[in-house]
């Protein structure tokens, strides 16, 4: 088990996917207006890549425009103070072929909230860091 | 009950800070080396602002230093695809007068992981948002 200056166990790429694919909400982490946001999205894992559904006129879907963003996931036990946390970032794209948006809205990726969401946003990953904290 | 352009009920800024306040996790957003950087931490609420502790050298305890940065907690069921956020906006400060340091080191907020974590940030809040999702 390798540690990291803090104590916390450094996770493994592997380890980091498998981890991000069983969470259910993640949180996509860019820049609005010159200004730090994140926003709590659903999102899937297709090929080590993360998908996220939004509304085309979006603030997210402008945002993320090919822009370089993090994306962050993680689940923590308040009582017993364990968990994990994974953060990947790396260039996020709006997807325009029509075989590509095919092929996603296959996906089992239905959004949390009415109204039109036939809007993808693709990350692929250049950067994945995780962190499990343990008794 | 207001609702934003994606159907979510928009929180007034006393139930945001009512929110955070029950959040044992709250998640910091920053730039690191350029990039795009977030960090789950444990935090207080004091005066409404946030105050997080971590250690003197770390890499948040930099980033951190008067720079303005995001900070977001959550609470989403997966099952019922209900929940809330809140996203708090503002400069982050180191704080160095050991009066405050006392005072900080009176607050509930002991840290997660083992070593010294004796360096306090505060962040006041410059802007606060929330939303939620109900059935």
């Amino acid at each position: 088990m390798k540690l990291d200056s803090a104590g916390l166990e450094i996770l493994s790429g592997g380890e980091c996917l498998n981890l991000l694919a069983s969470a259910p909400i993640g949180r996509i982490v860019f820049t609005d207006r010159a200004l730090p946001a994140v926003q709590p999205v659903n999102f899937c894992l297709l090929d080590g890549n993360i998908v996220i559904r939004t509304a085309p006129g979006s603030k997210l879907a402008a945002a993320a425009r090919n822009a370089v963003v993090a994306f962050e996931a993680d689940d923590f036990d308040a009582t017993f103070r364990t968990g994990w946390s994974v953060t990947a970032v790396g260039h996020a794209r709006a997807v325009s072929e029509p075989e590509e948006i095919a092929r996603l809205s296959a996906l089992p990726l239905t959004p949390w909230v009415p109204g039109t969401h036939d809007h993808f946003i693709v990350m692929a990953p250049e950067q994945i860091s995780g962190r499990r904290l343990s008794r």
